[in-house]
């Protein structure tokens, strides 16, 4: 069989997130039906990762294996031409019957939006998070350095999810403000359930004050959930880049 | 009586337009509906422009005459507070009892924004025009040259609109492609009902090979309608700026 492996983006606002899921529309069983069709069979599309609902995609690989003959050139244009608009496959190729998307990923790389103007901005809902306040970003910067490296984030992780290890290596996390828009860069090998969107949390209360730099060391050292700070709003976070 | 002008930008998406209809959700019966709770009376709301379904406005002024003593720095805080997430105010002031949104304008920047990507963008459906197609920008900047200036645009609108005069003056038609994003910039003391589309549709034609962009000149000329190109589909039109 063929071992196809798609790349997606897609607009999370009217999705549960990527997984299959009893009673409510995925992004997984979305593509899954229109993979059948095209494909002429039922394939088990894997995802490179589990999304929450509202969470968005630049980039997401998927992969599934098939007895249809169809060029890989052929495949974005033809699931786009059954898939809803807020779903766009670009691009497809065949890989070697071990890739997985999922177990065969080594990094990646998310990003968080934040729409900091005073009023909310009417194209951008659901988009990103809307933050009125004033942004510190140098310390927030500061605060964000302690988070690079390998380090153990139990802190930073939605209390109860089942992982053997909490254990995570950050490559980098950049901040960067370009007119009106705040982006989190994040990269790492690995992220565990709300990670990211806690991390933002946590750099926003630095920003404000709530939380000072240096105690972001202490947090992750404390393991204990309740000294980092809130879990922003899924709407912000993205997807951005996967790495095999 | 005080005169109230307020600046918003709404996604139009939702909505049939600005002026208000029977058995349709429009922009201004949405803002009445808010101004009118706000202000503690009704308020009758006069937009600076009549708009199409779908039609987008980054800039878009509206004026309303109350007794309410609300302090003009309030208002929009007040407006948003009750308005849909798609629609924003995001200034107020007060004027002299002559000033009408409509009437007083003197001029008006509309910005038709097109994709041009072999694949739709899941984040920009309802936003742009997506044209897979190549973008000759050195012929549509050519055709676009002979619509500047003063002239009977009658061949650049909807049939059957009811005007007087189908004369208007365009100050520039600026054509820009950052990235993936081509973005048409036109301003003009006056438009003609679906002018701005069919002048994109016209310079589309332009750029493909259909109409040479000498010929421009020739369709202004002879004001017939069914010689300029078709009328591109109203989402990727904003009002950016109105002039008073």
């Amino acid at each position: 069989m063929r071992n196809i492996v798609i790349s997606l983006a897609f607009d999370g606002r009217k999705y549960h997130g990527w997984q299959r899921q009893n009673n409510a529309v995925t992004v997984q069983e979305t593509l899954e039906a229109t993979v059948g069709i095209i494909m002429g069979e039922y394939c088990l599309v894997h995802g490179c990762s589990r999304t929450d609902a509202g969470v968005h995609a630049n980039c997401f690989v998927a992969s599934f294996k098939t007895n249809c003959s169809i060029p890989v050139s052929r495949i974005p244009i033809a699931l786009n031409s059954r898939l809803p608009c807020d779903i766009t496959v670009f691009s497809a190729k065949e890989e070697n019957e071990n890739f997985h998307a999922r177990f065969s990923c080594v990094g990646k790389e998310y990003v968080y939006k934040i729409l900091n103007t005073p009023y909310r901005d009417p194209f951008l809902q659901g988009l990103c998070l809307h933050y009125p306040h004033t942004f510190d970003i140098k310390r927030a910067e500061e605060g964000a350095r302690y988070l690079v490296g390998e380090h153990d984030f139990a802190a930073f992780m939605a209390q109860g999810s089942p992982v053997s290890s909490t254990v995570r290596k950050i490559n980098y996390l950049k901040i960067d403000k370009q007119n009106d828009l705040i982006t989190l860069r994040i990269h790492g090998n690995g992220f565990l359930y709300n990670m990211v969107r806690i991390i933002t949390g946590t750099l926003l209360y630095v920003s404000e004050g709530k939380i000072e730099p240096y105690t972001v060391s202490e947090i992750i050292d404390s393991k204990e959930r309740a000294k980092a700070g809130p879990t922003v709003i899924p709407c912000g976070l993205y997807l951005n880049r996967v790495d095999y």
